[in-house]
C-alpha cells in the first residue's frame, strides 16, 4: 500500500449543516470541509469525496458499510470521515471491524461550520495531525481530545465526547 | 511528573494581530486563543499563560530562554506555544536543547485569528492533537502537516512550510 | 418629545437564532444586537431593549401590543424593531395603527447573525440609517431596499421582499 | 435622468485591506463589496464598478476628479462610494463641488471586512438605505451615524466621524 497522502471522506453532520429560511429549519448542505482546508492552507497531499448528507442519526448499515468500503479501497493509508456526532462511535466500530492496516480518524461539529463561532475547523485540524501521527486504527477527535474510537461516547446533554473502558 | 493537562503558551505573532485605524497598522494584541479553545468547545483540561506579544522577527536570545524556562518549570508535561511564524524554527531548536522529556509543539497562522477567513483555529486543533498524540520532542504544526521541529523551515514567497534534511 | 437617539426593541426572529447540538435544532437565545452595534462602532445614542425571544409564527396580539406600547412610551422618537420576517408585515401594520409620529424601522435577517455570512449586520445598518433619515411612519429594511412598510410582503419561496400596492 | 438603480464604486481603503504574511503587512486587495452584497441578499438593482485601490492618505486630485467623473458620467441617480476613512471628507467635498443632483452616499470602515469582526457590513447597509431614502446631496455613513458631507470630520484618535458646523 503506498501512501499517497490524506483521503477525507464526508458524510454530512451538523458540521455541513446550513439554515433555510424559507423552511425554518437548517439542512446538510455541500461540504464546507474543501474550503476549511484551502482556508487552513493545507499543503500536504489530500483528496475529499463526499459521500452523502446524512444526519448521522438517520444513517444506516449500508451507510457505514459503504463508508467502509471506500476506506478500504482507498490507495490512502491515512483516512479523516467528517460525520454526524450521534452516531460516531457506532461508524468508529464498523470501520475497526473492516478495515485493518489504517489510521482513520473520525470528527465532526458540535456547532455548523458556517457559523461565525464553530467547532469545525479547530476539529478538522485535530483529525488532520491524528492521520499523520496516530499508529493505524480508529479515532476520534471530538472535545478537543484525541479518543480511541471504541473507547468514547458521546455525552448529549453535557455536549461533549468522554472516554469510557473499552 | 504528573501529567495534569496541556500548557499553552502564547508569545504573540500574527496569529494574534489586530488592525488599528489610528495607526494604519497591525499590532499584537491580546492573545485570542483563550477564546478559540473555548469556542471549540475543549473538554481536556489545559492552561493559558500569556508570556509575550512579540513579532517573531524580534524575538531575542532572551525571550527565547523564558520560553523554555517556562516549559521546563510547569508541571505539563504537553506544551503548545503559539509563535509568529517566522523564527518559529529558531525557539524550536532552543526548546529541543534545553527541554528534555516533554512534547512541545509549536504553532501559529499566516492569517490573523480575527479574520473571518485564518488558519488559526485549524492549526491550533493540529498542535492541541499533536500535543496529546506525539512522543517527547519538539514539533510543528502548520500547513495542515506536523513536522519534526528541527527538520523544516519556513518557505516565506510560498507562504508554507517545508520538511528539510535534519 | 425628545429626541434622544435611537431605541432598539429586539423580538427574536432567525436574526438571533443559534443552533443546539443537544437538541438537534435552532432556538433564539439571547440577542445579539448589542453586540452588532458595538462591531459597527455606532457612535451615535442608542438604547437596547430585549422585549422577547419568539419567532414570529408565534408571535400573538398580545405580543404586537406590548412592541407598539412600548414604542409608543419610550421617549425616543426614532424606533429600530428587529423582527422575525414572516410576520413581520403584521407588526408594521399594528405599529402604523397604534404609534404615530415616530420612525419606525423593522429589520431582521434571513440567515442568523451568528453565522460567518449573514444579512444581520447589513439589515441592521439599513435600519440605523433609516431611522435617522426617513420621516415619521412605519419602514422595512430588508433584501438591501427600504419598503413603507404597509406596501410590502415577503416572497417566501424567492427568500426576498417586495414592493406592493398599497 | 433615468433611476437605474445603485451603482457601487470601490476605491480601496480599510475596508478592501487584507494581511500578507510573506510581506508582514496589509494591503489593499480586490474589493470585498460585492461579496458583502451578495451576502446581505441585496434584490434592489446596483452595479459595481471598482475604480481603484487606494489607501485613502495616497489619494490626489487626479483620482478624486475620476470619482467624480465617473458619478456624473453613469445613469444612475443614486451612488455608494467606498472609500478610505481619513480623506472621506476632501473627496466629499469634491463630489459636492463637481456632481449635482445626485444622492451620492460615502462610506468605509475602521476594521477590514475580511476580518470576523467588522463594521464594513453595517456601514455598507446604512450607505445603500441613505441612497434610497436621501435627498441629492453628499453624505457620509459611518460610526452608525448619517452625516451631511460638508459637516463632518473624522477624529482619528477617537476612532470616529463627527459632526462639526458647516
Amino acid at each position: 500500500m503506498s501512501d499517497t497522502g490524506i483521503l477525507v471522506l464526508t458524510t454530512g453532520g451538523t458540521i455541513d449543516k446550513a439554515y433555510f429560511d424559507a423552511l425554518s429549519e437548517y439542512r446538510i448542505v455541500d461540504s464546507s470541509i474543501r474550503q476549511l482546508l484551502e482556508q487552513a492552507r493545507v499543503a500536504v497531499p489530500f483528496r475529499v469525496e463526499e459521500l452523502m448528507r446524512k444526519d448521522s442519526l438517520e444513517m444506516t448499515a449500508a451507510d457505514r458499510a459503504l463508508i467502509a468500503a471506500r476506506a478500504l479501497a482507498a490507495q490512502e493509508r491515512r483516512v479523516v470521515v467528517t460525520h454526524g456526532t450521534d452516531t460516531m462511535t457506532e461508524t468508529a466500530r464498523v470501520l475497526a471491524a473492516e478495515v485493518p492496516g489504517k489510521t482513520i480518524v473520525l470528527t465532526g461539529a458540535l456547532t455548523p461550520a458556517r457559523f461565525a463561532e464553530t467547532d469545525a475547523a479547530f476539529n478538522l485540524g485535530m483529525a488532520f495531525a491524528a492521520a499523520q501521527t496516530c499508529p493505524p486504527g480508529v479515532w476520534i477527535a471530538m472535545s478537543g481530545q484525541l479518543f480511541d474510537g471504541l473507547k468514547v461516547r458521546k455525552d448529549r446533554e453535557a455536549g461533549r465526547f468522554v472516554a469510557v473502558a473499552g
